[in-house]
């Protein structure tokens, strides 16, 4: 790091975290470290606010304390620059506003540690305003700046300092936690499945193919056929958390051209009833848990894009939260009956299920057969219909399960029915000829289920660095 | 599933797990669902080994109780198949020799959930004999069959069912569980970073291209500059746990072309002994916890492949277990100050580390800047050296970390040092640019580790479907 002056003053001196400043420290002396949030100069003071992560705190620097010098270079410290600052922790008389920490810091001394250039393509402040502020803004007169969201992607590294988005990293990995937390509670097995496939995937989608050392090659769409055959491979319970990569030109609010895959695979023993309650169960723990452990990131995601906490009714969701396709068109959504949803009727059929059941989570089943992958099991007592359902929360899809073909005729039937060459995918058909038990399993993708939790209006919000069609970097 | 019969006969019964199947049930009727492992007919009798992940259990078909068709079906069984027994849970006068569990099941009826085929590409029973038992064999004059790498990665749903595979993997998973936990608990923030980069990395490893909606893409040989940029970006603490792609030509035993990357990065206060420290709390804690919790997967896997558990001496490494490069020269080992180790002195520096502080867990560092990547800090008191440490266990390096450059300046000319074009990595010296705090980390990988853990001789063992420079399937 830096040397000299600093290393002699900081020597034998404990870092104290700009969280942990309260008002039983007052008196005593510390060194912190964080960033120059914003700073204001006085003729012969300068206020700082530093801050670390989410936590900020007062800095006041006097003449009188650090000299005549020390006011002349803080009066040239520039935003975003991590410095060190000594000094003694007070209680102003007047609260301090607009800090997370109470206290105030009477500056001593300060080192700068890493100096950021004068002018940032944007400030942390501007990205952190909510729509609500800027329209307040408009009325002053002097309108306050809207960031758009390609400067703040272009920019990551500084757009994600603000709140709301240390607030959505820190949900995402609550509920990947989670996620991984109760399935390993229930004998789940952590795997991970390659990502490189040889030929191309036959998951429906389309694929970003490469050379591998020259036989033609695909990055995986789902991690689906390893995660059936890791259960052919006895392993019983599984799930696979990973990217998943599309390269579909889906140029909308919820689509991404890499993701977070959760994916999950689990022998049955009777019916597909058994993924969908094992399902219901895991998300509504999971969105009750994250509502209640989250609430401090929540508030912070709420600020700047203002949301209502997702209603979830545990009860009703698992003793009747199942609908069955048939049971829609009962409430009133007119769907073809061997078709596909669409964004429209999802949405009806989200509205009627919150006013009946007072839940937004709550899975569909028994899709048509034609409009899911040649894998899905056939109902036995209608193969025009099949054991697979959907999850979903505010009106949108989260979640695609159900139960797999595990009988190599049956597959190899179904394959060919959707057009599939039987040839190029012989080794996931005869990794069932060597003995498979009946399974099945259900997938979601991370930075989706994390946008609808908290209501943002777009995927590009809940992923670190996101990829779509237009977007490779950084 | 099935229908008619079998659904009958299973209709509101529970399925017992063989591994529950204890004395303390003698008497009780109970539905299991196992693989015939294997069976023995006799002329009235057949005898049926069903195994149920790693657990087995003799069930025994009387004619006298099942009925003369019965014992004609079962005696047409074919391993590996899946088949639900419905019995009596009996307590043998002989204990059962070969078989987890010590009870008996007296069968009443027995139905086929799915067929093996007759002939299989390799016997579950063959893949998990132990080298020192085919030596044994030959020399009875019927030597057993010893199952090739290739027979069992082409069919690795077979092979992965052997005891010792089922706890390689549980393994792997406990490892990853460990990692993660012990880091979430220290304040970490696990995130995901892309897979997908721009242009080519420059991780200096080979890397796989490909065409991303026309522009030039690779993936990501690390998550190296991603995990830097999100410490930019105030999350302070992070990890990534995801897949690392290599397009390396390395025909060894301890490179695969895809793997599982444990990736660390974190914010330093004074210098790198901060990470080094960490690492050495965290792993010394980790494989403690491994040979203490995993005591039956550890014994599992020393059937087949004998090992001796890893040397891990907590007080010594902690307090003394670094060794600098410059001890190194004293304990005997001659290198070149200014080179990387070879493969040769890593074994005999591993075995003076061992023969002097009991422990085959062992960090060195101060590595010459030259042999490290460009955006390694290298040392205030010698720029000819680095703040960089590699960890080794059993004699070979399982980890790289250090402290990374985060002057834009000093990182601008370490690239042009080493020959990098800076315009190239702009993006990731900008990060740099709009403030940054002093950093660094580490990565592990996962295959790499559990194979050292475990001794054993081919990372091959500890990848589910590993994919290396000839190898894309299954």
């Amino acid at each position: 790091m830096t040397t000299g002056k600093w290393r002699e003053a900081v020597e034998g001196k404990k870092w104290t975290e700009v969280s942990d400043l309260v008002e039983e420290m007052a008196g005593s002396e510390v060194l912190i470290r964080g960033r120059v949030h914003t700073y204001r100069p006085q003729s012969s003071k300068v206020f700082v606010i530093l801050r670390q992560s989410g936590c900020t705190v007062q800095c006041v620097a006097e003449q009188s304390n650090v000299g005549v010098n020390m006011i002349k270079y803080l009066k040239q410290l520039s935003y975003e620059s991590f410095v060190d600052v000594i000094g003694v922790v007070v209680v102003p008389k007047d609260p301090v506003k607009g800090t997370t920490q109470k206290v105030e810091i009477q500056v001593r001394k300060v080192y700068y540690v890493n100096r950021a250039l004068e002018r940032l393509p944007l400030g942390v402040e501007d990205a952190a305003r909510s729509e609500a502020d800027i329209e307040k803004s408009l009325e002053t007169g002097t309108p306050a700046v809207r960031v758009n969201q390609d400067t703040r992607l272009n920019n990551r590294v500084v757009d994600i300092r603000t709140p709301a988005n240390q607030a959505i990293v820190s949900i995402g990995c609550q509920f990947e936690n989670f996620f991984r937390g109760n399935l390993l509670s229930m004998g789940f097995v952590s795997i991970h499945t390659p990502k490189l496939l040889a030929g191309s995937s036959e998951g429906g989608y389309a694929v970003f193919r490469l050379d591998y050392k020259g036989q033609p090659a695909c990055l995986a769409d789902w991690p689906q056929l390893h995660k059936q055959m890791a259960i052919c491979g006895d392993l019983r319970h599984v799930f696979v958390v990973g990217p998943v990569f599309r390269a579909e030109d889906s140029f909308t609010h919820r689509h991404l051209c890499e993701f977070v895959g959760l994916d999950a695979e689990m022998e049955i023993y009777k019916d597909y009833s058994e993924i969908m309650d094992l399902v219901d169960e895991l998300f509504v723990f999971m969105f009750t848990e994250l509502n209640e452990k989250c609430k401090k990131e929540l508030e912070a995601v709420g600020k700047q894009y203002p949301f209502e906490p997702l209603k979830v009714n545990p009860i009703c969701s698992i003793k009747k939260g199942f609908c069955s396709r048939y049971q829609t068109y009962r409430t009133g959504v007119e769907v073809d009956p061997l078709g596909d949803l669409n964004t429209e009727s999802e949405r009806k059929l989200g509205q009627l299920v919150l006013e009946k059941y007072k839940t937004e989570f709550y899975i569909l089943h028994r899709f048509p057969t034609a409009v899911r992958p040649f894998y899905t099991m056939p109902c036995a007592d209608n193969p025009l219909y099949s054991n697979s359902f959907d999850v979903f929360i505010r009106c949108e899809e989260i979640m695609s399960g159900g139960q797999r073909v595990h009988v190599p005729e049956v597959m190899e039937k179904r394959a060919r029915e959707c057009g599939i060459d039987v040839k190029t995918i012989s080794t996931y058909i005869d990794s069932f000829k060597y003995g498979a038990p009946p399974h099945g399993g259900f997938r979601v993708g991370l930075e989706r289920v994390v946008m609808l939790f908290c209501a943002l209006n777009n995927i590009r919000k809940t992923s670190l660095f996101p990829r779509d069609p237009q977007r490779l970097s950084p």
